[in-house]
């Protein structure tokens, strides 16, 4: 078996119960919608109490919801082809160097975590039209300057 | 004389005067950082007012001034290989299906607009380490199904 | 059930029928030619009662009906090989910097929108041999200069 | 002398005197602006009398307007960075299928030519916000079934 | 069904009987031999009558004779892997440029139809080793320029 | 000095004379226009009469010439974005298989050679639009199936 | 049926017989090993009787005998993912330049044949550890320098 | 000035003093030589002491000594040419499943970072050939599973 | 039977089983965890007692018992889309020419081998958090400096 | 100063004095003509004594001898565009499985060395046209499978 057999198996459950993954997430609950959503498309592992309730709505077999708690091979095409997920993709390529500027000016040498990660969509209303709005909120990871002792893990310099 | 050029100079400018992006964008101020930061980097336009102001601040020549005033040929190589910027890129590769699902769950058939577009960068306080907060807000425009009716522009259906 | 499937089965249905994609718009209606047979190739979806007109056109089952009725994962393999479709590629190729800076000259820095957007094909007599005419009208989106201050959307400057 | 210094040397000259596209296009007149303005960024070549009307415009020199009048290696990057552009390869990226289907379904077996073409770029009034309308028109070309007497170039069978 | 289904079906006919191409394609005559092999390999359709004579040679189905004599998605992967067809790809890695400039010497801008276009391989015996002979014949079309009337196509000046 | 200063400094002096392709062929003589003109385009070598020939019809200095007479290293960038040069390479991407299948048909297991290789371009009148003429002869080469002797280049079997 | 299919089959019995490539060879025996298992692998033909042994050994059908005979559509992905392979590529990779240098002061302007070639490996024993020989031969080819006459193959000049 | 300006001038100067990079990085001191190398190769920043150290030792202006202290823009050419960077490469293109597959049985869903990181590399004799020794620590990052509550980051469930 | 069935076969039976890999690999013993995983996915040989013990353990067939026995076609894709798999190429990306200079630095020319290698992954327990501990060692592999007599492997200078 | 503009200057040098190759590695001697070449065009680093000779020979700077003795940054474009490094190419495409099959076969699991490796270019005569015979020799490498013992480098099973 595997995870693309699962994801297709759920999308045709979804399809023919007529859910929202806004209901199926309710369902499910306990952890943000993007991370529910992503693992029943195979890109997250569900914890077993929630991979449970999830082969309990979709009736999956115990094998099933053991693969759903499974930490998937992630990763999709790139660039993406689909004009929704590519406007993500432009905000990259475009506002890419700005946003490290602007990171590392305020933060110093290092990353925004995508592990450490949290993200929230929601609908932002307004009168010109509604507004997709998304906060994301990643731990902030300095690049570590371990010290030239062999073996011995070793901060190196706080200053700057 | 080319765009990147003229960032090169204002990177060489900054460096000897010892700013910082936040300087800068306060000086230049009237839009938001990511934008004045990514106009001096070479990816988007500065207004007129703007673009006057950062001329006086780094001591450009006039067309320099008109340069900066002028929309740039956008974009950066890609997939990228700073880890910074990988780290916003490996969001959409990992989370694209979810965000795509939940928005569509959400809006219906359309994207978010990357044009009609704004985004903050902030420090989130945080006693297990601070965190980089990103929001971010884009006008949903929505897939219009236009009818059959040569010339016409006029829309289909409401209905979902 | 996969989208392709569904589009080999409806291609399959057309060729036992010897149907063309005029006959099979024309049944379907209510919407532009180039949307429903993208639909029915699984590159948009069909509204509702388009989808219900369709699957009665092609004995589609319930499943089927609602699968053409979701949102697809859009996008086609690029460059493409097939010389049609690549002349349109091609244009974009070589006539893509003289468009972009027409299109700024007379609306400013932004984009034609490919979302809220109209397309027609047509047969254009000529006696020298009879043409493709092709009309697209898209909505212009300008590029919004969001103001500074935190978390309220503010546009900055009208001036150019 | 490359091409793309000359390019160069052309916008330097725009920018200075605060020109825009259209006025240059009217100067130069003769040809669509899309053409005039794709020959001054090195995609198109100018006939010889629209070349010597640059090069007055411009001050150019004697060898720069017989480059102006050589056809160049045409291309540029695909696929594109620059969001405008991409626009319009996302088209082709979500449609080519239905274009393909729908020109054949009219036409028979060929293509649209991309060399007997002619592009217009117009603003369309709408309340809603103005829009991009773009008319294109290229001569179709059906692909021809020669016959297999050797030497002989023949056509094979009328029908469809 | 989808065309590489019925190539391969074709293929295993072919291999069952022993028969050549070059018998086949006297079997079904009527058209360039390249143009029948590249439509029984999928990259090209047979009209109607040769389709049907293709049909009875093979003993297809009504279907499978329909589909034959559809317009295919064309293509193949490049760069090509086979030798035999990587030699051909070589000639215009190397001598693309000559090529262009002798077409552009002769015919002005323009190019040589890939579509109004005719081809022909033979045996040319040779003493120290027989040769290839491929003949090649396409119309030139001239880059057409036209001129800035709004939608009315019109040549703008004959000379070069 | 590289091999493309060379060729800029050849098309700047050729420009400046205001000489075709077709002139400078016969005034070099001795070879085929495609490798004269490859060779100045850097593709090819001249030999030594013929770059003498060369550098004292473009004024070369006496390094140039001995640089004419060089092997350079070939090739250009693929997929061609040049509309002329990729209607070539759109010959092999629809018709590779087609190519490959008839050769073999008739000469067994082996290549056309790019090396031991000839072409000619020529003008062919006609009524309907005069067309490029293209004829290529390159030698056969089979497959060899050497033996399994050790060290003993040896000839398997001769049958088909 | 493919040839894939066919080559997973050889290497099903292989496995299930526990025989070596050297037995398979010798078996089959009349060829170089490295053709014998390269056609056994999908990417060289058997001439007939290699192809009828082949079929007696691994126990074949009649059309699966057919299909060793025929010529496959050669080719392998590049670069190779495979260590054993990618050394080899590695060394093109590095000693590209230096190869092509080196044959053409000893050759000329030319290449070697890969198709009139022959190769072998073996063991070569060495007490610091056992190395692969390799020894490969392909006739040299020359460029063929062929004169303008029209339509007359004719060599150019003798001279380097 | 770019980074790869002051790399090229930093290695003429080791170049000429004729320095190892043992010596350079006891010089500098004070972090691990792989982060003092690669900030001088232009891949890490240096902190201030540090890049005044480096500045004195390779005799800097003090815009190079700031540039030294400046967060590069990160990344190198992929996949690489170079056999030794090579070698790094294969050993995840070959051994990276069988990672993920032991770190996640260790650790549970996450990573190692890569950005709180330390690497020793040393000389390990052995009679049979001296090994390169390297070591690589790397907090390991767990997946966090953050709950639903719009705008309030918080922890899922502990559990596996 | 491909590697790749086999491999999700294992898969399978792990995930009904509920089996670590740890518990696997203690089962099979008598290599690292490394290759014995690495195996199991399909990147790596099991010698024979090992692949008689794996089949012990999972219930497989003879067949596919040797077929572990069997060196794979190894590689997978890149550059990888797995997070975790994607750190270990980022320190590569970003410290590829620092490890180069440093090894080179030490060792001299030549490369650690990715074959005579060994690796281990440890948990390092750590009060700021558990840390990834990898210990990888390879032979160093110097470049052999061959001397110019004809078929006599032969070293040239000692000396650096 | 970079490799390439040294291996420039070579070039200039070599074509000015109308040095061979072979006359060049004759002077330089002490090691194969491939390493030495390889040398002067960037690819390979120079001992001591050559470079000093090479130095001489070229009239070299002091500091120029010293980047000859350098280890370069290895590795050429691909795939190769010219003809003669293209056929090389062209051999592991086509016969890399074998290759591997057979190498697999002799020795077991491993590598043929691509760096203690020999490689010698000679002519072989032959009345039907002289070949270019290429013997390689390199080490065969096995892959070591290490035992489990944490720390302890130990070889697992002898045992095939």
């Amino acid at each position: 078996m595997k995870r693309e057999q699962l994801t297709e198996k759920i999308l045709d459950i979804k399809r023919e119960k007529g859910w929202s993954w806004k209901y199926i997430c309710e369902e499910i609950g306990g952890m943000s919608p993007i991370l529910v959503t992503g693992a029943l498309l195979g890109q997250m592992k569900l914890v077993k109490p929630l991979a449970k309730k999830a082969a309990t709505l979709f009736g999956l077999s115990e094998l099933e919801e053991k693969m759903l708690n499974e930490v998937p091979m992630r990763g999709t095409t790139m660039p993406p082809t689909d004009p929704l997920i590519y406007r993500f993709y432009e905000l990259i390529l475009v506002n890419g160097p700005a946003i490290k500027a602007l990171i590392e000016d305020e933060f110093g040498d290092g990353i925004m975590s995508a592990i450490d990660f949290n993200m929230d969509i929601a609908r932002e209303a307004n009168e010109k039209g509604d507004r997709v709005a998304i906060s994301m909120s990643g731990k902030f990871l300095p690049y570590k300057y371990y010290g030239a002792e062999q073996g011995i893990p070793q901060l190196g310099y706080k200053e700057d």
